[in-house]
């Protein structure tokens, strides 16, 4: 088999694997289509060599197939098309404890903390894999892992129909907020500097705020009627993003944190205190948010040809790398891992 | 009558003043006890010139005693003793229409906005009014509305009995936050520099963390076998506070934000993200805050005769100003504003 390995900055290289068989409690899917995150490129730029063992097959967002099933599992079948929620938790660390697994303490984040998806067979723990229905193709399976993290990301906000939400950067997972927060009946604005992204924004029936044009506080107010925005979703990692989420909320508005910051930001505390704002981080997914994410594919609320900008075949994952990197004007990109990669079944 | 006024930076006067009748709607109150807050030291010091329209009679931690009623007020009576809810709201911006009166866009706080209480008769809106119980003492009264704000901020932090609760600033409001936590079932921590307000917080039954003898964070990590805390309150004002806060939580800690802080500050929003933390700004309070600060200071959870360090007459109310600002050693001092001030009733 093969498997694409990142090997270090800015360099994945595609060769022959061992495909070893499933230990007990494991189950050997064969990876279909693995998009392509923001978190993998920051592994291929480089920036997370201490936390990544090289060489390192990465990728995460993954549509598969059973293809061995270890001892010990039950509920799987040879055949079965999944996905995986690349997630393995200690179980016994406080925050664990406490029923919040997916953040725990000491999680191995598949994917990143252990193998990947971007090879031909893969062994993952039975418990990762989600099922999905008949009528969602494996291609566009491969967004249910960013969609479950807008999911989570959603619900942490609390978003209700009818509230007004602002969302600061349209990445893929800016944009799978917009949607998803759009499907929950929120009215919502995209705010987004790039004139490509905003297109693609639009292109998913997506109003859009571009700060350069207009005042984006004065836009969500005249919106808004004086009110400002109940949710706002911090999505575009920069500084002043983080100042455009908390000045266009209303009070007892909410801001969920989802972009990581590596550094700290200057916060407007003071507009947290009078406007009694709330603040929340979010970060991953919980098992009903991958269940969700599945039906969200599905139902076509999230767009999934539009979404899905490219595919290409494992042998030409270094290209996509490096295409992303040179910044393509993308929304994503998918690796199609399979052994008859360009054929119909997808 | 006599009535204290702000006149400029560093300079209270107290001198005559001619009482009016109460307008409709109002009820006419004669002050009794009127503590000194942090938000009147900054008038003192001249921090709020713009807001403060002077001669300004400002104090608003009242207590008083009915003494007129104004057309069109039902249920109060000459003699009723009360307390005094300083919030008066537009009821027609957004917030007001979202129910949070409270944080009213213009919201006019009685005693910063318009006069306050330090003088012997105070016209305020009926709706103001606070009934005090029969086994209450107007001394002790006067520590309902700084007891209203703690009840408000563990309101808005959603304090549960057997959580760990760390206040960051042992001021006033930190050491009511403290007891009301305390009150509420948490297992509470204070961290604070001062040597003398820790003494104070030991005084009141509370145990303390000295940032500068040990590591708070370690600390912490100990106490909650490695959790982190539940929650956090900054009640501190100060970048380090907002740092050691944000540092002990635990996953998908609470921090209660209650200091103002007038300039942005540097905040950990990657820990945020990490630990899935959640920040509340929260202000003032609302009626059922103030209620149930009323039964909390009447049953003695609030130690009055420990938090009140001295009660001078009005009088001497531009020496205790000085006397405060100049950082003296005590935690809460009441003006007597009655007209037999010194005399044995409160």
């Amino acid at each position: 088999m093969l498997a694409a390995r990142y090997v270090r900055a800015r360099t994945v290289e595609v060769g022959p694997a061992t495909p070893t068989p499933p230990a007990a409690g494991q189950v050997q899917v064969a990876p279909a289509f693995v998009g392509i995150c923001g978190t993998d490129l920051h592994i291929f730029h480089g920036d997370m060599d201490q936390r990544v063992r090289t060489p390192a097959v990465i990728g995460h967002e993954v549509s598969a197939v059973v293809a061995a099933v270890g001892e010990g599992v039950d509920g799987w079948a040879v055949g079965d098309a999944v996905t995986v929620m690349p997630l393995a938790w200690d179980g016994t660390c406080p925050a664990c404890l406490a029923g919040h697994r997916h953040v725990c303490q000491h999680l191995d984040f598949i994917g990143i903390d252990s193998p990947g998806g971007l090879q031909q067979l893969w062994n993952v723990p039975a418990s990762t894999l989600v099922r999905l229905p008949a009528g969602l193709s494996l291609r566009d399976a491969a967004l249910v892992e960013p969609t479950a993290v807008a999911v989570h990301d959603v619900g942490r906000a609390g978003v209700r129909a009818g509230e007004t939400v602002v969302v600061v950067g349209a990445g893929p997972v800016g944009l799978l907020i917009a949607l998803v927060a759009a499907d929950a009946g929120a009215d919502v604005r995209v705010v987004e500097l790039d004139e490509h992204r905003r297109s693609v924004a639009a292109g998913l029936g997506l109003r859009t705020l571009d700060p350069r044009a207009e005042d984006v506080v004065a836009a969500v107010d005249a919106w808004t009627g004086g009110a400002g925005a109940a949710v706002a979703f911090e999505v575009s990692g920069a500084a002043g993003g983080v100042g455009t989420a908390v000045s266009v909320l209303g009070v007892r508005g909410r801001l969920c944190l989802v972009a990581i910051h590596p550094t700290p930001r200057e916060v407007d505390l003071h507009r947290f205190f009078w406007r009694e704002l709330t603040l929340v981080g979010a970060r991953l997914y919980e098992r009903a948010d991958f269940e969700r994410a599945v039906d969200l594919v599905a139902s076509g609320a999230v767009p999934a040809d539009t979404v899905i900008s490219r595919v290409v075949p494992l042998a030409d994952a270094p290209a996509a790398f490096a295409a992303l990197e040179g910044g393509a004007g993308v929304v994503k990109v998918l690796v199609d891992c399979r052994a008859d990669a360009g054929a119909s079944r997808g």
